[in-house]
């Protein structure tokens, strides 16, 4: 499949790699053409992989990651352009936390909004599905590197998005029975605002290498 | 020990219940003297159980544990008075879900500021501990109905007021390892915000009897 990764950070180039590795032809997007460290990985990653504009990645792309910060991101798919972002699947990684204050950062969106909701009101012809953003982004793209069965979380408004996503998921390794469909995009309230717990469970455990698992009664 | 539960909703019959059961001495607190579902609680849990206001339940306890709705926690503790309160440790299990839009609530109190920061604030003295509120009530006073491990948290500004909480959690059935401490009482941010997560698996799964376990790599 050729897939489109906005963001250039350490979650863009995780999740293009893996993809890479997969089968899939990748374009790493970013604000500017020719930005150094797209130009590093598409070294690294093989000749699936490319680099080009955010509009360049997004007219590429079958599915679209958003792997921006947060903050960025509405900025992003802007430059991404909606003739370019269609109909398109959008998988939200991303959380808008609010670094102006320091560490622990709060929610630039939360509460009765979220950012993926903020995107999906922005272009509404997309299909945005809320995935995978409540753990790093090693651990996304390949979660068996924990030793036992954890979470993660689809919210879309689009029943074939999700699906689109579940099956991105299966290909990382997360087992049907770890992925859990909330609902509707509002939803994505919910897991975005797991991640105040996430910063303070790494600030008190200094190891980001972990994610939650819903043990349940008489399972 | 001598134990105030404020709140006579199922969150302060449950903890009271299983405070009795542990050989405590309880005073359940409601908002007038002779509130019926108190009173049936007392008839049912024993002869270590009594009931009162706010106010006698706090002179009587030399613990207290916040089991009022979120919304109502402060004015409780304005009932309780400053005087009852004193330099009491407060285990703050609430949280400031806000239903008067429906299912699924919101939060009245989030991201830059807590429910529990909130009620240290009104009363400096008192010793506000977070704990136990990412649950339902039976798991909190009883993980062990759970069949593998799973996480609670502890957020406060005063260490000795945590030492009392974890020795309260231990005789619920906690383990030691299963009790993560966050760090100061703005760490309650992150619990408090679990629970939009929480409300959307529970209605998803139709059942409110999960916790989170934290699974790291390596362990």
């Amino acid at each position: 499949m050729k897939i489109a990764v906005l963001g250039t950070g350490d979650v863009g180039q995780t999740i293009g790699s893996r993809l890479v590795e997969l089968g899939h032809e990748v374009k790493l997007g970013s604000r500017t053409a020719g930005n150094e460290k797209a130009g590093a990985w598409m070294k690294k990653a093989g000749a699936k992989a490319s680099t080009g504009t955010f509009a360049d990645a997004a007219a590429f792309g079958e599915v679209i990651f958003n792997c921006t910060l947060g903050g960025a991101s509405l900025e992003a798919l802007k430059a991404a352009g909606e003739a370019n972002l269609g109909t398109k699947v959008l998988v939200d990684v991303a959380n808008p936390l609010d670094f102006s204050k320091g560490f622990p950062p709060s929610l630039s969106i939360c509460n009765t909004d979220s950012l993926a909701e903020t995107l999906q009101r922005a272009f509404p012809r997309v299909r945005v599905v809320k995935a995978l953003n409540t753990m790093n982004c090693n651990l996304m793209v390949n979660p068996r590197l924990l030793p036992e069965s954890h979470h993660t979380y689809l919210s879309s408004n689009d029943a074939g998005a999700k699906e689109t996503a579940r099956g991105l998921l299966r290909q990382f390794g997360w087992k049907d029975e770890e992925i859990l469909d909330l609902g509707d995009l509002s939803s994505a309230r919910g897991t975005e605002q797991v991640l105040p717990l996430w910063v303070r469970i790494y600030g008190a455990t200094k190891n980001g290498a972990f994610n939650f698992k819903i043990v349940t009664a008489g399972t």
